[in-house]
């Protein structure tokens, strides 16, 4: 196994030489004694030894009263006794030079306060031995190609489970296994699977990190309801682009609903959604949302064919699938354009005269009576077309399709571009040809919309591969160097005056605003400011100064400004007769287009920044985006559009184009802001930042710090 | 058959006596031989009739020289012959008394103007004969229950194809066969098929209306690439309500490309895709988007359980299966609401202390050694809990899985409540059980998510149901009788002062305003209207008054109204120096959440109101809803509920609640204006139409009515 950074080697774990059952039963039902069957019944090569000071021997193995007395080499200690005991058989394993062990037992964390002490002594005894442990609670792990069944539960006994190149890791078991023997089922062959349980050492991402180095591994699956390193599930999606190995992700426990039944399953706490999906986006992640498009998007990159573009080319003997198929690959943004007028001239020469030659290419019912050679011809020559990536297939069926198939296979094999089968008929209709298909490497999905969305994901993981690619000598740079700041030593909100002067260090544009005692307002002989002004308290007291009624807008005289002055003064003090009042906040009113730009510190991915158009957009559309601190310029431009509102900075309605390139160096430095001073800033919020015209700027109207003890 | 209003009678049609073939081959392989085989080989009881005067006898049977010479009762002919004689033949049907003709061959309007006219012609035969005529170029129709196969190609000869209470009409005869096939495959009986190609005469609607009347069709499919006559399908939606029979609705064409390739294969023109989803919201429709959701549904309808509301509780012996099932409930709009008390005390007596009490209830792996007995125990409980309207279930896999399904099939028979299971395992993997479970009429379907998205759709049209039921009764009623109008004989755009005389007409508020001469503005000597105003030209010539520079707003005083008067006179002039000048308009500026109201009269739908919040909402987002016209109060409601803006209205940030109610009064008004006046009236655009606080009403600020000729 080639080692990275942050992968541990788990190549023993997965593929031991040796395996001790420690509470091994002769009752080959039950847990302790499940794993015997499963690990002589289905070819696994290495040694078995059942460890119980009960039996001489179990199903003919001799059986070892300890672990000190197993004989070596022996890798994995699989543990199936009751949980009490499972901190000091840790201990035994790291005395006797095991270096890896599986927990089956449950009783640890995910059953309350007892439990959690237990897992924190196996923990302690994990950080004494040395000993890499998976589990608690967990289902146990497969490697199907050494036969190596490590576990208990019925699905793991199946013999219609394959091995293929894949690797799956999963945070709930018997769902994970139960999709290992589904996938199966639909021509899939996951080899690895590993159940992680409570985690109380090796986490998902453990097992995610090292299984995408493991050479016989060209997809990873991950099942997860919650990580608590975010920063490492980035790091994994770069080296997954790295490696060009995709890691399908299923993310559960995402609503409110889902995520009580999460905690109160595995006591797992998890980030929102959104940060993940944030996550996703920037590594060599193809997100899943059932078994399906799981299978699907393993069928189409077990291919090994990435497309260079998102055109499309739609092939089919039926008019009505292709109408289908080119609306599916419309709404999952995929093109369809016109094929070249090379091509249109080539295929004309032959097909027939009632056949559609436009995109899709609609060949109506012919080609029946040359074995749909000319079929074969017209997708070569489609192929071929310059103007397209990749080819949608409607396969034909009936008596010449194992001869077509034949050909099909020979003529793609060589060609680079993908090409997907969508079948058109019964999986029982010719079984023995898409058999045959799957065989040779040519992805076969039966629904429609399932083909054109599995493809679809390919896609988005292509375009990120070759941005990736692309981008992977460049470095990031930072607008401004690391700046230090006078913060206060108590945790807290700061004022908006306090808290714009952070932004405006890191040179972040902010109003012109001037900080005044109520006084010295009144004695003003004009104002300090041109108007329009607005006038705020500055209190770190009164965090919602609208709702509190602390602001007062458009100002257009010195009368009118002592007037506000007093007013928000008398407002503050009903509000809240204790809050600490630092002044009188006067600025120029701005304007512009508005937006919202926030930065939390999260407690499993750290610093991020949020961006997302004002008002309703925000509150109402939700339509917000995310991305992790710190990040550059370059990457603040991808951010702005990826919100569904981002026409709006474009120029809408005749309106001037808005100063995206100010817009993204705010969002820069603010993330630089709040990734140098992680340790203190818990959250800062912009809002509103106005975004003016072009080569105007951008300017922040309102700001709100809020710390965190040291 | 039971006739409704709208469904032909086709019982003869799809269960003839005597079938004639005219143009049978004796090559069985030919289009005019495939039929001799599939009627003689799958069943049919009726008659078969070669007709061929160059054969004496075609596979045993005797063949006739002619039509003429058919025995009778022979209740179809299937044609087979070169287009060209098509029209011929449906005459001579009419002749020999033959009712149906089931036109398989092509060459007609889908090939262009030489095809047109020979289509033309056949409508001519059919009209003249009064034959009843399906196609042509089409692949034929299905009824597998009594043998008939009626049609070519391969998917036809399939003896996997299964019966059952199921009618599928399909615009593509080659995917919806494809699909009968595959449904069969997954155990969904498609009973009836039909495809209906070029609809000469007999159209999709036709069929659906007539499939959803027969007694043994529980649920219609229909794959549609468009259709001609909207207003039909709004009244087959309500019948198949009334039926209690959904008509699975799988629409295509529906983006640019798609319905360009619908255009190009069948000819066949097909209104925005919104307009049908208004149409399918309203009826028994229930919107299909694959094969996989096709039949996962038709499974959950087979079961003939609606829920009496969308409460769910999942139950799994896995924790992750029950995050991810409680994630997509959520996500479906179906909700998990917590157990009664009652019912928890009650599970708290026998499930295992570990187990999750709540819903999702996560039963851990309890219940192995008691065959499940516990599991059933709490599936029967948690049915019976109040709460619940339904239940999402893990199956058991396993030894015991037989014992439990039978077990399970005895208690679940009597309840009314809904229970879906959903695998979780391979398909192969007690494959017996499913089957059980299945005959039994138990849904069970493979993937989490497809489980979840299946029964939110059967929800969703138990709900509709549910208030069709409850709603239909109700007499709509008018808040306006129907209005003369005094409209211009020609067609074209009023100006927005006549366009607002027939808003007024029908009682839809506008602002006050005035039209006056551009000399009798210089004359006033005070405001005929209390200021602010807003000053814009009167000229049909001019629609987009913005665009031209012809509008004015927050007029402050009588000197800046009458420079007004003389800069958008002035504008108009520069604008377009023909155009037509009725006078300036002077309005009162008025105030509100900004809404639009537009009117159409669609070719296919009739007229249409679209109902939008302004700006960016409807331009950027989309968010327009559609309702046919006229419709009442309560219908405005409902479509008011259906914009994701609609949280504006209620209130937004602190802000008051808006005039809903006068908002849908508006709505229905300007439908009732439409509709009564649908042969003068082309478009109506209300924009914008501001909302103001509830109780204080609506007012049309700007309006455009477009007429077409009489």
């Amino acid at each position: 196994m080639t080692t990275h950074r942050s992968a541990p080697d788990l190549t023993r774990f997965l593929n031991p030489r040796g395996v001790a059952i420690v509470g091994a039963s002769n009752d080959l039902t039950r847990i302790g004694g499940q794993p015997i069957r499963l690990l002589t019944e289905f070819g696994y090569q290495g040694k078995v030894y059942p460890v119980n000071p009960k039996y001489g021997e179990i199903k003919g193995l001799p059986c070892y009263p300890d672990l000190s007395s197993v004989p070596q080499p022996c890798d994995v200690a699989l543990i199936a006794l009751a949980a009490a005991h499972v901190p000091g058989v840790i201990e035994e394993c790291g005395r006797a030079g095991i270096p890896y062990a599986l927990v089956l037992s449950a009783g640890f964390s995910e059953v309350g306060e007892k439990g959690e002490a237990l897992q924190a002594k196996l923990v302690q005894a994990v950080k004494a031995s040395g000993v890499r442990v998976n589990g608690p609670n967990c289902l146990g792990m497969l490697n199907l190609k050494e036969g190596v069944r490590n576990g208990f539960g019925g699905t793991l006994m199946l013999d219609t489970l394959k091995s293929g190149p894949i690797a799956m890791v999963t945070q709930s078991g018997g769902f994970g296994f139960g999709v290992v023997a589904i996938a199966a089922h639909y021509g899939v062959g996951i080899n690895y699977a590993i159940s992680t349980g409570n985690e109380a050492d090796l986490t998902a991402l453990d097992w995610l990190a090292a299984t995408i180095e493991l050479p016989d591994v060209e997809i990873a699956v991950a099942f997860l309801e919650g990580i608590s390193d975010g920063r490492r599930l980035l790091e994994i999606g770069r080296r997954a682009l790295e490696l060009g190995k995709p890691i399908l992700v299923w993310k559960v426990g995402n609503t409110d609903v889902g995520r009580r039944a999460a905690a109160s399953h595995t006591a797992r706490l998890t980030a929102g959604y959104e940060l993940y999906r944030a996550a996703f986006r920037l590594g060599g992640f193809i997100e899943v949302r059932d078994i399906d498009d799981l299978v699907d998007i393993c069928k189409v990159l077990r291919a090994r064919k990435l497309p260079q573009g998102n055109r499309v080319a739609v092939i089919t003997p039926s008019g009505g699938a292709g109408v289908l198929l080119a609306d599916r690959c419309v709404e999952e943004g995929l093109t369809l354009p016109p094929l070249s007028d090379s091509t249109v001239a080539k295929l004309r020469e032959y097909v027939a005269v009632f056949a559609t030659v436009a995109n899709p290419v609609d060949v109506t019912p012919q080609g029946y009576n040359d074995n749909y050679a000319s079929y074969n011809r017209l997708i070569g020559d489609v192929l071929a077309d310059p103007n397209i990536d990749q080819v949608i297939l409607r396969a034909p069926r009936g008596s010449s399709a194992t001869i077509w198939a034949k050909n099909f296979v020979e003529m793609v094999h060589d060609i680079s571009k993908p090409v997907v089968l969508n079948w058109p008929t019964s999986p029982d209709d010719n079984a023995d040809v898409v058999e045959f298909l799957e065989a040779n490497g040519v992805p076969v999905v039966m629904a429609p919309g399932r083909t054109v969305h599995a493809l679809a994901a390919v896609n988005e993981y292509a375009r990120r591969k070759r941005h990736f690619d692309a981008t992977r000598g460049r470095e990031s740079t930072r607008a401004v160097g690391p700046q230090k700041l006078d913060l206060p030593q108590a945790a807290g909100t700061l004022g908006e005056h306090r808290s714009k002067a952070l932004l405006q260090a890191y040179g972040v544009p902010v109003v012109q605003e001037i900080l005044l005692a109520p006084g010295a307002i009144e004695k003003l002989d004009r104002s300090p400011l041109p108007f329009p002004l607005a006038v705020k308290i500055e209190s770190p007291d009164i965090p919602h100064k609208t709702e509190a009624g602390v602001v007062r807008l458009n100002i257009g005289d010195l009368d009118a400004l002592k007037h506000a002055s007093r007013e928000v003064v008398e407002a503050a003090r009903t509000h809240d007769p204790h809050a600490r009042i630092d002044g009188v906040l006067v600025q120029q009113m701005a304007g512009g287009l508005e937006v919202i730009v926030g930065a939390v510190n999260d407690r499993f991915f750290g610093p991020v920044v949020a961006f997302g158009l004002g008002g309703i957009f925000t509150e109402l559309l939700k339509d917000v985006t995310y991305r992790f601190a710190p990040f550059d310029v370059e990457a603040a431009k991808e951010m702005i559009g990826e919100i569904r509102g981002a026409a709006l900075l474009k120029g809408y309605r005749g309106g001037p184009a808005l100063d995206v390139d100010a817009l993204a160096d705010a969002l820069s430095r603010v993330s630089l802001l709040i990734s140098d001073h992680t340790n203190r800033i818990a959250e800062i919020d912009v809002n509103p930042l106005f975004v003016r015209p072009s080569g105007q700027g951008v300017v922040a109207a309102d700001a709100l710090v809020v710390l965190k003890t040291i």
